[in-house]
């Protein structure tokens, strides 16, 4: 399948359409995804076009990675996560849905099951307040 | 918790105890799942001591994202799969079960479930036969 460029998260890279920004570097954006399996669930994605691991530059996968250690380390200082659960889907079959490279960070809970992947949208105000606190211990670091 | 420098992949990456190896380079090792949540379930460990994410090197990072990507390729080739999903976990409630970084590379098919995480020993024969799949999947490349 081709890359296409108007996939919401090309369109949040453009700044065509909002997202619940957290962190931005050359290379890399984080932003919370709407659709949280848990409070805090947030996404990095690479600037460069590309739809899977597989049609990823090196580089850019570096990237990635960096900013979730940063990003994943804010995440659970935040959200006070007992655990990090990373993922990355790779196809429709794998539970991929929005078609540019993109990493979850989940936080995890003793006492909390996951919710379900991409099936309610949190609210607003949640998500905004949910980014304010990722962004705050961001500048703690 | 301080890095337990006798946990199994620890002792892998000595050389005390043997792995269905695939792949090697200077900084990374990958080997099969002996409890695969599908078949061609392939682990990728830093050979830096890390217990997870959070005190991992960032350069091991690196390292363990680009070895991802080469292996997680071979093993879609070798074992025709649909989608690869990537999970890595961070803590007993996320799901870790040995205190050494890896990243988990998994084949998925429209249909076939996920096997659950950790709960059963595949045959020998098995794994040595899907190891040796990515091995020549490694060596088209």
């Amino acid at each position: 399948m081709a890359y296409d460029p108007n996939n919401i998260f090309a369109r949040i890279l453009k700044g065509e359409i909002p997202a619940y920004r957290v962190y931005e570097d050359e290379h890399t954006l984080a932003f919370m995804d709407v659709m949280p399996q848990a409070d805090g669930h947030t996404l990095v994605v690479p600037k460069a076009p590309a739809e899977n691991l597989f049609d990823l530059d090196p580089a850019m996968a570096a990237a990635v990675m960096r900013s979730t250690q940063i990003v994943a380390a804010a995440v659970r200082q935040a959200f006070a996560a007992e655990g990090i659960m990373l993922m990355q889907f790779n196809g429709p079959v794998a539970g991929q849905t929005v078609f540019h490279f993109h990493l979850h960070i989940v936080p995890r809970y003793a006492d909390r099951p996951l919710r379900q992947h991409g099936r309610e949208m949190a609210p607003a105000a949640v998500l905004e307040e949910n980014a304010r606190r990722v962004r705050e211990a961001l500048q703690r670091r």
